[in-house]
């Protein structure tokens, strides 16, 4: 079983109406590595609702069989109009419920973060997005699979994985003003440590 | 059992991210009347994933408790800006999953044809949808809870309670062309019939 193998389980999701991505990362002694990967096509389903059913049936077996410690989904919080954002939140959402139905906790990242933290651009390609995981996770080029949603979903997991790593995360707290609030203990020592300079 | 005593049981749903009302439906030979109706309060979570996960249950919950043979959602399609809708959709989303996850189809209503079909008035307040309802079903005033985001769901299960009893049933057709579509078999007819005359 993966869940034995690895410290740690991130299951990223690109959820969209058209396509979904998916992709499993493993982290073992600090060192992140590519479990599975793959995408879902709704395209071929005319009737919203049975993508809908899709997309919560995939990820629901993915988290039952995986078990994976933690979500991060690739959110975009600007859209072309409000009818294309509805369609998203309700892709999030149904992907989201199958997470939230077994206590598995999320996180979300917009695609400029996530292409910022895998490639240092965040106005980076796809393409770039994906050789610059193949390097990272040491994926085998030929078993790369040509489907660039389904990097975008583990790079998703991957952006989620250095987030986790940094001393002030920023996964939970929008702003500093919101991490302060949380960690109020955190503040504290700071100002003492001013103080004393 | 609930169940036993009906013909059909339609759940009705307004979620919102605020408050999540909700009403079950029974119809027994040709007759709704109400089973149960209730909201979930929301707005004093301040964790946006704790909001969509008690949507999740709840409506989980419901559709385990009453096993429900069809959902009706309220749903507006348009919004004021993009992050509402984006938000509003996930609410959807996680209700969504709830019927998704046990093969209860879903329909949904925009508020305004809900009010039509209740009130005959598209833009009635919520006070005068709830009279109404409390008319068409008989609903004891008293046991009337004054919860009007209660009676909103209600509203739409019975809205979608008429909507199939109609010979041309608009549910599942977004227009006519779409119904001729599904149904090509009903326009061979019509146009045979008017060949005829």
């Amino acid at each position: 079983m993966a869940k034995d193998e690895f410290d740690k389980i991130i299951i990223g999701i690109d959820p969209g109406t058209n396509v979904m991505g998916y992709g499993l990362l493993g982290v073992k002694g600090g060192k992140p590595s590519l479990i599975a990967m793959g995408v879902l096509q709704l395209s071929k389903m005319e009737d919203h609702y049975m993508r809908l059913r899709r997309i919560y049936e995939r990820v629901l077996s993915l988290v039952e069989e995986f078990l994976p410690d933690e979500m991060a989904i690739e959110a975009p919080f600007y859209g072309k109009n409000v009818q294309s954002m509805l369609k998203l939140g309700r892709a999030q959402g149904v992907a989201m419920a199958a997470a939230l139905g077994r206590q598995v906790p999320i996180a979300e990242y917009e695609p400029r973060k996530i292409k910022m933290a895998i490639t240092g651009n965040g106005a980076a390609s796809k393409e770039q997005v994906a050789m610059m995981l193949q390097r990272q996770l040491n994926i085998d080029p030929a078993t790369m699979p040509d489907l660039l949603d389904a990097t975008d979903a583990l790079a998703a997991a991957l952006c989620h994985y250095y987030e986790s790593k940094k001393p002030f995360p920023s996964a939970g707290a929008k702003s500093w003003k919101d991490f302060i609030k949380k960690h109020p203990e955190r503040l504290a020592q700071r100002q003492t440590g001013e103080a004393d300079n």
